[in-house]
């Protein structure tokens, strides 16, 4: 494996209430030298993201309004990890926020990177079975729309739709699903 | 379909040499008002992610160093569109900046977006077939490490890995697998 460029220097270029630009002064292996910008949010612990599935063939998604992108899109439930909370007690909370569901079985898949290039946030992916009707209030300006999918027809909204376009609840999808079927091949 | 929030006031309020950080005030339908921050880049038109197949069952994976998780990641080659590119030049040129290839057969499958709730990027999905080696010099510090990886077992590295880990790289490579068997099975 190569060796890690050495990092020179880093300052604060820029700050606002959620994000601080950091300028990052690098020296490759090689020697070459370069400045690179990096995002960093709030301090938040971590973030996960989570994969409801009401019944074995059915995937919840939810409706939510995206200011990035100024439009409803279709995704899996998100969120940060609040202090004090593991990976696993957060992905319950969130759900139970944004699709009113507990669940019973949590299972931590792998985490997602957003952009290496730029950003350090990972997300850890939870698959949530074993669900029960539970509402906890969340910090959201509106009621969360709640979609269920069938899991055998997800891929048509991945190639043919126009909601569901975000990569990480894209890969979180096919994730679950490739984890589902090692699952019942014995394969984990 | 709900009626989309509007937008009362943008404002910058963070500002670096690649990134605007913009607070946007908005009044949701139901008459809740809240306000958000979202990231600008530097007006890129657009950004591509290249799916490139040596063969049918082979795909190229770059490992390139990312200073936002500060290690090196196993990913596909993606990068801006120039002014004057349209999308299938922009995947061309990043191919043999990248990887050293062109293509002579190139499709767009979709769009991913990044992060909705606080980002505009969308990134177009190429696949890109019939490869030959053509090496155009890019503006890497180092060289990229080039890696061919079977199809068959790029689940094992998404599900078992530590070096795999964009949701926009996993994702896509999932979604040109999608278009390859329906591609096959006649069904586009």
């Amino acid at each position: 494996m190569r060796k890690k460029p050495e990092i020179l220097d880093t300052r604060i270029v820029a700050r606002s209430r959620l994000f601080r630009v950091e300028a990052v002064n690098l020296r490759f292996s090689n020697g070459v030298e370069v400045e690179f910008e990096r995002l960093r949010g709030s301090g938040s612990v971590g973030a996960v993201i989570i994969v409801p599935l009401l019944t074995p063939e059915t995937v919840l998604l939810i409706r939510e309004y995206g200011v990035g992108l100024e439009r409803y899109e279709l995704g899996l439930p998100k969120g940060r990890v609040e202090p004090g909370e593991d990976m696993l007690e957060a992905a319950n909370r969130e759900l139970m926020e944004e699709v009113g569901y507990g669940a019973r079985k949590l299972t931590k898949l792998r985490a997602l990177s957003l952009a290496p290039g730029y950003l350090g946030h990972r997300t850890q992916v939870i698959l949530a079975e074993d669900l029960y009707p539970q509402r906890m209030e969340g910090d959201e300006p509106e009621p969360i729309e709640v979609v269920e999918f069938p899991m055998n027809d997800f891929e048509d909204l991945v190639m043919d739709g126009e909601e569901l376009t975000e990569g990480r609840s894209i890969a979180a999808i096919y994730m679950a699903r490739s984890h589902l079927q090692r699952r019942s091949n014995g394969h984990g």
